[in-house]
């Protein structure tokens, strides 16, 4: 298949990168400063340019998206600004401008994460983002036609990355890059619609 | 208690008054075009000066918000901006910028709705905010301090609404006012937080 992934330079962008190489798909990537194609996932003309960049795609994959991290006390509405332009509409537009470009029975595979049903303290932007793009995901999937179906992967905190992360996932198990990084295949190259693969 | 009720002319908005009324708690109502005070929820300046004229507060009660509907397929970036600014954000900053505005044990008390978990055609963007919402939500009440408590509310549709909405809502079984109007007292008047209150 001929797949675009787009955060591909990030954590889990490159274990699914690896994932899906070893199935010997072709793969685009995309990222802001790294791959094939650069794109600003808060601006809707560089995500436009990059779908007629790209062309036509079996399947498209969103590992990127940005957010802050602040307390409720501190949150503002333009710190919450960074979950919503980029996690969460970056990844949505992605999806409605791409669906254009995609081949009948190609698919659309976007990121949450687990911090949005088990929350952790000062993640009330992410979880908004993660929230709403697996509510998106399950009514986006009934709407789509000719095949084309939408999926999302939640991945706990990796086990890679808990060095970085331990004193912000405090008592998470993290959980082994290539089970996230398979959710992603299973997304791609099952049948499956309007779900949420959980992977914690 | 001195309650903000914003979307206090709608039809949720107008249950939820007559209900805290029968409790005779003090009611100050906002919304776009009636009540007390006047808000433009998709601005930020017009909540803050919502919440300067309104003062400190018991609790604030959100039954507003806005959404358009559309297939996916019609569905763009710039048609899914209403749900972004109103019912996900226009909510999401009345807590945020509110929460400065409450008494210690103070609540806020927001409103998703049944589709995000039980999708109807075209409703992929209205989805997504009531998913952003109920996360946030979430996450949000372990980070407030001061006894403060955040819950929303999802309505199914109401039977006092079946008639607009029959072909809208094919199939769901729609809920008595009265029951929803119980949930946004229960999250008011009780020590929940974290919850969203499903009267489906």
């Amino acid at each position: 298949m001929r797949i675009l992934l787009v955060g591909a330079s990030g954590r889990i962008g490159q274990l699914v990168y690896q994932r899906l190489s070893a199935r010997n798909h072709e793969i685009i990537t995309a990222s802001r400063h790294f791959g094939d194609i650069r794109v600003d996932l808060t601006s809707v003309k560089s995500i436009e340019n990059l779908f007629k960049r790209a062309g036509a795609i079996d399947a498209i994959i969103s590992t990127a998206g940005a957010a802050d991290f602040a307390t409720m006390a501190a949150l503002t509405p333009e710190i919450n600004q960074t979950a919503v332009l980029s996690k969460l509409l970056g990844q949505i537009n992605l999806a409605l401008i791409g669906q254009h470009y995609l081949y009948n029975n190609g698919s659309i595979t976007l990121t949450t994460g687990i911090t949005k049903e088990d929350p952790i303290p000062a993640g009330a932007s992410v979880a908004m983002a993660n929230g709403g793009v697996a509510a998106f995901v399950k009514s986006a999937a009934i709407d789509l036609t000719d095949g084309k179906r939408i999926n999302c992967v939640s991945p706990n905190v990796l086990e890679e990355a808990m060095a970085d992360y331990s004193e912000t996932f405090i008592g998470f198990t993290p959980v082994a890059g290539k089970k996230v990084a398979n959710a992603y295949l299973k997304s791609v190259e099952g049948k499956q619609t309007g779900q949420e693969f959980k992977v914690y």
